[in-house]
């Protein structure tokens, strides 16, 4: 126990809330400070996701802390994603060939609590409420906190400053305000927001459709999905443009409207959902957007973590299980250069965590966005469609030596996103090439399209490496 | 004459006052405001590049305002590359096959003079200098400026602003901090920096290396440049790491320590700038810095143009004449909607304006990444070498068949810079990876060559879209 250094943590949100359990594990005196109420406490989902995608990366970390049993029992186990079209007619497109390969639906506030209950086992973690960080004085690794129960300011010293705090992180807005280093940093917006929306229980509490999948209704430019709640409902979520196309978030004004639309579009979710307009007029629209930027850290005093380092797109169900895996990765690089007493060994650390780490969150918060495409438009594309019916295939049969982008990036923790990103668009080009100029023939011999389909992968992999002249 | 409207420009830099002429030959009422003193009066080059490279994109726009031949008198041609490697030894690299193909070093100042004087003589445009725009009301379409000689603030009112102040745009700062709608945006620093340092004149007043060509001393993970200035100068910039590698610009402190630097990495250079310590110790060191947003406009009330809405790095010589040619397609988007005289009808101009030139500023962006590392580096790599030498002879050989990437983006004003990089990158893949494979005989005949590499850029360009599922 004890390491003599004080960290204080900005953000009790699911990355905060994990690190200040591991650093707490670790004996270093550590303190989170919240904007929030205590979510075990009040009930405050307004406006954020209600349930998440929980998969192999993420349960990694739980792993690390000991919680993995207790975090299995929150789970709601998806196969595949169920697709439906406009007719009501589904059809469920599992995620894996691997049995024993799937994600989950978890609820955000349920695995929030479970962190905050297991940080504060330790004495050394003390997590406060209700103090929102205004902005951090990086180069005095000082923050300054406004308190909304004594309605006052103050400042919060510490020898190393991590800030958790999401997509809109205070730190990264004094980072960025600073302008005392060079500071990369984006902020890009799609053209879509989103809504969410709830497709309740039977009057006998079950499901009204297929528990164990991720539902999606892709109409090409615009989508709904739906994940299932332990009490028996699903979260519906509508992905649909601000302003574009016949039907927008911007037009969409009166329930007359918005009934229309779900009757043309989604007519079998339509049936499910008396609720629907009750929904949507209370429920926000929210902005979907991707948050890159770099050095995360300033010198050995504050970093970046999480979404405020990296916030993404939810279409590849990754952000929860990749600020999860920046703690494990963080916690990897700690373990290496043991015991930092000094802001020099923190700065060694901050710098090779980042080198290490940014290039895997570029990599997701691109596939993510190559996902929203996937998700709304591809599944219902005939080539796309042979080209996952044969990679279930190739799953089933070579499950050792076949293993899809999806699969990468989902079920093989152990492999960093940007191997999986490289690696997976590789095999996609190739399938979907082969299919479409016909040599792959599907009635064929499984191991000889296997083979075709590795070679032609290291092919694509090599021939990019020469025109990058690497 | 007179179009009812009057247009405020922020900004009477190179594009900024192309801008006002523009507009002032179209008749409209404009006002500029630039924070700087008038450049024909006062030396201000401190800072920014002294001199830039001229080419077909930007000479479109002279067309356009009819001073193409006032411009020509301020070019210096240069027809290549010249490599200087480390033993002193230097080979010229055309940019093209094609002779009447060559791009030309010219001055900022005077060219900014020229565009000024040419805007003045409407009567219809007036320019203030040292007022400082501080930020933009885009709701209201008024901006405050700081008066430098009055010392005091003042708000300038108008129908629709441009806003043409660079880099640093204070109006895209606005956009940014108002929040009051999605504004994606992204700055991106490379590693490296510069400094600018020189070549002087012989006693004689001549050139004292090659003229007509950009000089280059490429050193793998940094390099020297120099373009030649009218005097018989050469401006010298040298790109280099701010933190990385044996000599970086933190640990260069000590006039023993930038000449041996210099010494042992270009020791002709060094030969040639007996005045090097006190430019290096003089002048500053600059970032390199990428700027990409969107919208550009606020509905029909602002727009962002020029490196205010996209700023690049210098790597490909095309920061200025991405910005002419923003005025040229802004122009012929005007003429199409001719008279625009509500909010609405700019907005619809604003908007579609938008939606042609985006993409091609964000492709000139990222080719402009990509040169930095050509430069430095991939021009002293043997493949490279064999494939510029290759496509030198197909430009000379087939000039009406072949248009390298270089040609393609310096060259070919009449094709966007988007459809440029497209093209370009799958020849230059094409190429590298048949040379590697020893597909192409250099040796054998040339027309097969080049129906080689047409044959295999289609394939790539169509295996992109199949992958792309477009």
């Amino acid at each position: 126990m004890n390491k003599q250094q004080n960290i204080l943590i900005i953000g009790a949100g699911l990355c905060g809330s994990l690190l200040a359990l591991r650093l707490g594990q670790r004996g270093y005196h550590v303190t989170v400070m919240e904007k929030r109420p205590d979510l075990r406490k009040v009930n405050i989902s307004a406006g954020r996701s209600i349930n998440l995608a929980f998969s192999d990366r993420g349960n990694k970390a739980m792993k690390l802390v000991g919680i993995e049993n207790q975090v299995k029992a929150l789970c709601i186990p998806m196969n595949g994603r169920m697709i439906h079209d406009k007719d009501g007619n589904t059809f469920l497109s599992n995620y894996s060939g691997r049995d024993y390969e799937y994600i989950n639906s978890i609820s955000r506030g349920d695995l929030n609590a479970l962190l905050l209950d297991e940080a504060e086992k330790h004495e050394n973690v003390s997590i406060y409420f209700n103090r929102k960080c205004k902005s951090v004085d990086f180069e005095n690794t000082t923050a300054l906190f406004y308190d909304y129960e004594s309605k006052t300011e103050f400042v919060e010293d510490a020898d190393v400053i991590f800030a958790t705090d999401g997509a809109g992180s205070a730190m990264r807005k004094s980072y960025y305000l600073g302008k005392k280093f060079l500071f990369s940093f984006s902020q890009d917006y799609l053209t879509h927001g989103y809504k969410e929306l709830s497709i309740l229980p039977t009057k006998e509490g079950d499901y009204k459709i297929y528990k164990n999948a991720l539902h999606i209704w892709p109409r090409g430019s615009f989508m709904l999905i739906a994940l299932p709640n332990l009490d028996g409902s699903f979260t519906v979520t509508l992905f649909l443009s601000h302003d574009d196309g016949e039907y927008n978030f911007s037009n969409l004004t009166t329930p007359e409207n918005v009934t229309d639309f779900f009757k043309k579009e989604f007519p079998d979710a339509l049936e499910l959902m008396p609720n629907l307009i009750e929904d949507f007029f209370k429920n926000p629209t929210s902005p979907l957007g991707t948050v890159k930027c770099s050095p995360w850290h300033f010198k050995g005093n504050t970093l970046l973590m999480g979404d405020a380092a990296h916030a993404i797109v939810p279409f590849y169900g990754q952000g929860m299980n990749a600020s999860f895996e920046d703690v494990v990765e963080f916690d990897t690089v700690l373990e290496k250069h043991k015991n930092p007493s000094t802001k020099s060994d923190w700065e060694t650390i901050f710098k090779a965590y980042e080198r290490t780490r940014k290039k895997d969150t570029d990599a997701i918060a691109d596939l993510a966005i190559d996902n929203f495409h996937e998700m709304k438009e591809h599944v219902n594309h005939d080539l796309f469609r042979e080209k996952r019916n044969l990679e279930m295939a190739l799953e089933q049969h070579f499950p050792e030596e076949y293993t899809s982008k999806y699969s990468l990036v989902t079920f093989n923790e152990n492999i960093g996103y940007r191997e999986a990103m490289l690696k997976g668009r590789a095999q996609d080009k190739a399938i979907l090439n082969m299919l479409a100029d016909k040599k792959i023939d599907l009635n064929g011999d499984l191991r000889s399209i296997l083979d075709k389909v590795k070679f032609e992968t290291e092919a694509i992999l090599e021939d990019d490496r020469i025109a990058g002249l690497k």
